[in-house]
């Protein structure tokens, strides 16, 4: 892959999809700055993922925001809720916003993103978020994306001085997750490094049966292949 | 005052501006829950004016957020460089971005009063900018105002289920200093509790000299007053 000499942020929370962005971004010519969050989420074992696919993808680097939204309440992936956990996929095509959804979570992790983006002179950032598969999050959606690009383009000093026409890429937004990973498998991310699950084993080994581990189950089942991080050690020990 | 049975989150930094901004909230009838930030900045007496803004004014709540912009870098209220001073307030309107600017600091800062929005059902959020006194902060101009509200409402569950209709309010936004002081002082506002110094000595005392102490002086002059902030006691021992 060449360079075309920008630098990106890229949200990489450990799972698929932005494994694969970063992935994307890279292959784009990018030199890509990954950007995680401790968000107070229950599972540090997402961060341990993040490190190893930003090493094992080839960021530029690799940072870890910390940031506290148990301090509003109000999701079972920051406070003390119990996951759903499903026997088949197919109850996840509901419609419904489920209880794992954040408060303005994406809003929140674009804002550090173009907080940094702008501290590094970068215009592009990219984030792994897919309409198709829509699992009732808002702020997944292309208009939200768009919205928000042009609000963050009101933003910043580099944006009003005209050093910075800000770009939210969303390369998986028409993706499917089957196609997200045949799209991550040709650039040759390695899933088993990646974490999705809602709800790990203290050793950090993915559970299977939550939302999150039943859509890229499906996701891979329907490219003929078991997912990875069901049949590997945990990537903590 | 009136209740009008609406909570509203106010960003409360301690300073001048949105201790006004909290008493107008309450004197329009909202139910105001502060927000305060403890962002990497280096002057925790901000927090404490906060905490005595928040219980003078009557706030029905008042949380302090953990965030961490000094991950990025780039700015002289979060990393360690100078504070610039003035022996006068003229060279306050030169147009110039100042040094202390955070990068995308109300854009983080409104994330999170989104968050606190949606989780306390509220559809009101209240922030102490002025495009008058503008210092050059791209974040405080109401073209970014209007994009963030545009924004915020296709980012939450709450909106998209048409439970939330988000509105900033910018009650500042067309005063000058001098203006918003004399309306604070309508409504009872201990400027002495306040704190808006960029340099303050260990001892939490206000510098009277950096660009933030001048402009409030400015204002206080204005209306044949003297700060109260530079004349009392430090808010913190």
């Amino acid at each position: 892959m060449e360079s075309n000499g920008r630098k990106a942020v890229v949200l990489l929370s450990g799972g698929l999809d932005s494994a694969t962005v970063l992935a994307i971004a890279r292959t784009e010519g990018y030199e890509p700055y990954a950007l995680s969050f401790r968000y107070g989420q229950r599972h540090e074992v997402e961060l341990h993922a993040a490190k190893k696919v930003a090493t094992s993808v080839g960021a530029a680097g690799h940072v870890v925001a910390e940031i506290d939204l148990r301090v509003f309440g109000g999701s079972a992936l920051t406070a003390d809720i119990d996951v759903p956990h499903h026997d088949n996929a197919d109850d996840l095509s509901s419609g419904e916003i489920p209880i794992t959804y954040v408060p303005a979570r994406n809003t929140v992790f674009l804002s550090f993103a173009l907080a940094w983006a702008e501290t590094l002179e970068a215009s592009d950032v990219f984030i792994g978020v897919s309409a198709v598969d829509y699992s009732g999050y808002p702020d997944c959606r292309p208009e939200y994306i768009e919205a928000y690009e042009r609000m963050a383009n009101l933003a910043t000093k580099a944006g009003v001085e005209g050093r910075q026409n800000l770009r939210i890429h969303t390369p998986l937004i028409e993706l499917s997750k089957a196609q997200t990973i045949a799209r991550g498998l040709e650039l040759g991310v390695d899933y088993a490094l990646t974490h999705s699950c809602y709800d790990p084993s203290p050793q950090g080994q993915a559970c299977g049966t939550c939302d999150s581990c039943k859509l890229r189950g499906k996701g891979f089942a329907e490219l003929g292949l078991t997912d990875p991080a069901l049949s590997t050690p945990p990537v903590v020990a």
